[in-house]
């Protein structure tokens, strides 16, 4: 990952090749449980950033760890996001028809097997973790799944969409509310980050800095989504938006209005930038990350 | 695990143990996501013979596995089996209003609790394997992560599920009927049996062995289940029961009639009983298991 182009260029490099990789990873069946494979590879394959598996690579980059670990580390963080979107499409969850731009699973296929396409995907994750292809040393790969299960569970992930449901009646106040995004969007952020230090051995000190800049860049990522709500017309995010004022949801932009929740956003930046100090230049995509979660469109 | 008293006893027994574990493994939690916990809880905790688990130690005591060790991963297996009946009673899936006698999660709490509640089950199911207290060593517990993932996938009790849901569709012939019947129900009971194999770091004939054991008593037990369906009344299940007969999905028993599956079910106990033999005398509670799983009443 070179610095001699835009950021852009790099993240988009990247995202080609974690495609590649989930590709071969969910590799297409003609037996008849292949219409769950299908919807997997739909939910899976087409669109996003990949911010998350270029948050390992990046992470991982810092530590030399060989490029194809990082990858496969990577697909599966991308597995358990887009398993989450799939879940979270569903009638009894966020009632979505549209994500990046096209039908929904539970859309394209039927409620049912996008159910398990999620389910199938949130599976594959850990077994690919699990594959001594990931990583030849068993402890490695065991603590890679333990990662992973952490920032996606009950007490990461899975805990934040809960708090999320309950949010309208729970009037949190902010302290609430920033632990409800840290769980919902920080969790699996900060665990992208931290895998990549879990890939290389890194010590303790190195994961936790990782996961600190990654909680951080999850906030602002989490408030420019906000701001994205309020300002973005249907059409250029792809997807319903005005739902989480709607829905009597708060968020950052209706705690600190417009202005504060963008520049409570740059502080974070700030924040994240200086957990990463102690790597030196060879962080410099991991800062370029951190601008640009709060200078995105999408 | 002793053959001095009936192995009802001896299944019970281990249940208690298991449930202690399980119990142990899901603490209640206070903060706003307790609400996912608490339904996970409700799904894992009440009820329910404990099968897989019982198999996970009763083949992990043929190397002498300690007992602490199978029981967490029989709990976590445990945790798969109870988040793919939340799922699979859900509206979208078969709509089931009781399991066990009692509400259904999604009656008990709602439909995007209980879709959380089994992502959060399954999630832990592979957090339970990778911690460093189901096995010392790293490359077993990334094993027994494989071995988990594998059963209960895509290629394993979703693709099984998947299957299933457009059974009256698919016009399947018999080879067709036991390919769905040994992802669906096999799969998970089969791994359930390699585990223990697997936690002892067994030689891959004994965990063959144990799989194809394990799929044996898995088919007997399907169609069990089938004759269950049609003898059995909803007060006695404990759950709606002829569903299967009014969905229209051939079942073992219409295609043999109730003598003929209840003979097949016969003859596949003495073929699991089969497999063991290299086992010898040790192997009783699991030649047990294996009658008992086409005796059961519910």
């Amino acid at each position: 990952m070179t610095t001699t182009h835009s950021f852009a260029a790099t993240l988009s490099e990247c995202a080609t090749a974690v495609n590649a990789t989930l590709d071969r990873l969910l590799p297409a069946v003609a037996t008849p449980e292949g219409r769950v494979v299908e919807a997997m590879r739909y939910a899976a394959l087409d669109g996003g950033k990949r911010l998350r598996p270029f948050l390992v690579v990046a992470a991982a980059d810092l530590f030399n760890v060989p490029r194809e670990r990082a990858l496969r580390a990577g697909a599966a963080v991308e597995m358990v996001h887009c398993y989450s979107l799939v879940h979270d499409d569903l009638p009894a969850m966020d009632d979505d028809d549209l994500r990046r731009g096209r039908p929904t699973v539970h859309k394209a296929f039927d409620e049912a097997t996008a159910i398990l396409a999620g389910d199938g995907l949130l599976t594959q994750a850990f077994e690919v973790l699990a594959d001594p292809a990931t990583h030849p040393d068993g402890a490695v790969r065991a603590a890679l799944v333990t990662e992973l299960a952490k920032g996606s569970g009950a007490a990461g992930m899975v805990g934040g969409q809960m708090i999320d449901l309950q949010a309208p009646n729970l009037n949190l106040d902010d302290a609430g509310l920033i632990r409800l995004q840290s769980l919902k969007t920080g969790a699996l952020i900060a665990c992208s980050c931290r895998l990549g230090a879990v890939l290389a051995g890194a010590p303790d000190s190195a994961r936790d800095a990782l996961g600190a800049y990654g909680q951080a860049i999850g906030f602002a990522f989490q408030i420019a989504d906000d701001v994205l709500d309020v300002e973005s017309s249907a059409q250029v995010a792809g997807k319903a938006t005005g739902k989480d004022a709607a829905a009597g949801k708060a968020t950052f932009v209706s705690r600190l209005g417009l202005e504060g929740a963008i520049a409570e956003a740059r502080r974070l930046v700030e924040q994240a930038i200086g957990q990463i100090e102690i790597f030196g230049p060879a962080a410099e995509p991991l800062r370029q990350a951190a601008v640009f979660v709060i200078g995105r469109k999408t």
